[in-house]
């Protein structure tokens, strides 16, 4: 198998839980179980174009229900069983008759003639035909009368009785959670994806800092950001490289209307994103000399964000680094601040933040080999935005940082 | 009010279904009903970042409960009755305050005098209070013990029993499928962004026509459409553009590896997205002179796309222009043909494809104001991946192209 699961992991999760099996429904969570690509059937918010069955029992591979345009990538994942179902586009394998004398059609002819007679396409994928392909996979995983953990997170509602029955007479429970929690520990290859996607946002971000400068838009500087990563993509050879970027300033940092005037405060929140694993970085620039108050919320972050970085290691309690850095904010003179989270895993989600959350009410304690984004954020309308921010690899040791190295974490006044 | 809902076509669907109100839970289907954001917390696969209910009423405002952050959008909108509910980023408004000659904790202590004391912020979102809002909002609008009509679709099965309890007495059913067919009728402001999105969507295609040449590499020339789309957009002065691309070719046109080769057919099938709704333009090319068999594949496309063009006009169903198109392929030699549809709605939605689809199980009846991709595509292992694609709107008169009139759908062969 190809993907990114700790089976060893899921067991226990299982075992504790009482669960026979996960049945991943994410296609996020398809691909990183199979290392498969879920395909394009799963764009809607519909149930039954990817799903994976994940038994407790780590020797045995993960077994899943693909649509017949994705079934081979599937296969070669290392997918089993496999029951695969009929999706919209017409496809056809001409290779085995190559080179051909005839005309098209003959041709055609040859390559189908295995093809069942009147066999048709639907609309865009038939529910009711995925769901007995994942009632007969269940039958051959011998997991008929489990007891399932799926991803109701990513079951709509409007497919749930369906599935119920589908599934029926085996039961199922929520595993949503606990698909979170086995994907806050981050395989080799995924760290390896984070790091290069921490190190492509860094170079891209010190590129981009001397336009950082007076009369500057909103939209040019996010734009240059997502073109400096593209560059430093191409430059390092690496492929599947996308970007997003939250890039404001002055008075009105959510809208930023006009250029950079003197003495704005600017942030720059940005990512790349590489094979899906996304980066998160920040830092907070000033045009020239800011307001003396724009310095001092600036210093209380970043004293915060100190003292919480240094709790950083296996074995620290989120809501300690967020009770840290909340008592480190209210001691600098600002007992109303209420952030949520000081900061979130990073992976391969459907956005930039996923579980855990550095917040009061998390019960994580970080282990080698959890990737988190860790932020000391502020919006203050009048003011400006206001953030430090850093990708962390927790490590046996403590925590190494795999973006924000190479920028200070101060309010750097640029030209 | 400023979405794009018609809301007397709202209402009449609601009356045959015996429905009172709408509860919209997509963040698309939020923005569109609106014309306010979502917000970032909708970015998650759970219930209750944005909801709106549309009652039956045309005359009443759509209602919804909204975050903190993006409560000012939403009320901006017209959005009333308005309930919030508190997300995880720490914010403030010091304008009231400033100039201020005193130091940032004695201005942020006067900026935040009205806070409840013991003010605090969720990890994320809290649900419950979300749920809470919902509730309240339904009272307020009068329908506590309505019949209510759930986009069920875009509620996590997670979240289902939650959501019954905070909606009881009201009863809900689903009415998914009822949000796609108003979402299928385009306001005349949708229209026009469609249109745009469909003019830089052709110009950047015809600007890439001179790149599509032998060694051109998928990647590269993928990379280069969306600077193009890029390039257009700011010529044009259009904001908010982001592009897709799937560019393919050669005998494996899913990873198309290598470069074009002499004889090589290219799929480029294409969209620039403005304000996030899509065009889906596409056409198919060969480096030079290709096989007699993709000629012969090219042309019964063609002419299939020809009759099904033809038939796009107010009246005309779905399904008879898939039968029409099957018919044509059958009678073109090709009779296993099987597409599951040939096009597609184009809107704001998740990816490119959405209702209504032009199939054989279809029961919709084109209508002026639907804007619909009509695509003729097959893909042949061996043979190459072939696609002719325009960009419809139906009209009164007939149906206009709104990409893709400005290139031919012939095979085109590139020196």
């Amino acid at each position: 198998m190809s993907g990114h699961i700790d089976r060893a992991r899921a067991a226990r999760l299982m075992q504790v839980a009482g669960l026979d099996a996960l049945v991943l429904a994410a296609p996020e969570s398809f691909r990183w179980a199979t290392g498969a690509p879920a395909g394009v059937a799963a764009n809607w918010r519909r149930l039954g174009a990817a799903l994976a069955v994940v038994p407790a029992d780590p020797a045995r591979p993960v077994g899943v229900v693909v649509t017949d345009l994705f079934a081979g990538a599937a296969e070669a994942a290392g997918c089993a069983p496999l029951h695969r179902h009929a999706i919209w586009p017409e496809t056809g394998d001409l290779r085995p008759f190559l080179p051909f004398a005839g005309d098209a059609a003959s041709l055609v002819a040859r390559a189908t003639a295995d093809r069942p007679p009147g066999f048709a396409r639907p609309a865009t994928f038939d529910r009711a035909t995925a769901l007995a392909a994942l009632r007969a996979l269940l039958t051959d995983q011998g997991l008929s009368n489990a007891r399932l953990g799926v991803e109701l997170s990513a079951v709509p509602a409007a497919d749930l009785s369906a599935l119920e029955a589908a599934v029926t007479p085996a039961r199922m429970v929520d595993a949503s959670l606990m698909v979170e929690r086995l994907r806050a520990h981050k395989s080799p290859a995924e760290i390896a994806l984070l790091r290069e996607a921490g190190l492509i946002t860094e170079a891209a971000l010190l590129s981009l800092l001397p336009e950082i400068r007076q009369g500057a838009t909103r939209d040019a500087l996010g734009q240059r950001f997502l073109e400096l990563v593209r560059r430093v993509a191409q430059q390092r050879g690496t492929p599947s490289v996308t970007a997003w970027e939250y890039v404001g300033f002055g008075a009105s940092p959510w809208s930023s209307p006009g250029g950079i005037a003197p003495g704005d405060v600017v942030k720059v929140d940005v990512g790349a994103v590489v094979g899906g694993y996304s980066a998160d970085l920040a830092r907070t620039f000033t045009c020239g000399a800011p307001a003396p108050q724009a310095r001092q919320v600036h210093a209380a972050l970043r004293q915060a964000f100190e003292i919480g970085r240094a709790m950083f290691r296996p074995g620290a309690a989120l809501r300690d680094i967020h009770a840290a850095c909340l008592g480190a904010m209210r001691d600098a003179g600002f007992p109303s601040y209420a952030r949520g989270h000081f900061g979130h895993g990073l992976g391969a989600s459907i956005w930039s933040e996923e579980f855990p959350y550095t917040a009061a009410d998390s019960d994580v304690v970080l282990e080698a080999g959890m990737v988190m984004a860790f932020e000391l954020p502020w919006y203050l309308d009048g003011l400006g935005g206001f953030i430090v921010e850093d990708v962390l690899l927790v490590t046996e040791q403590g925590a190494e940082t795999l973006a924000g190295g190479g920028l200070p974490h101060a309010l750097v006044e640029l030209p």
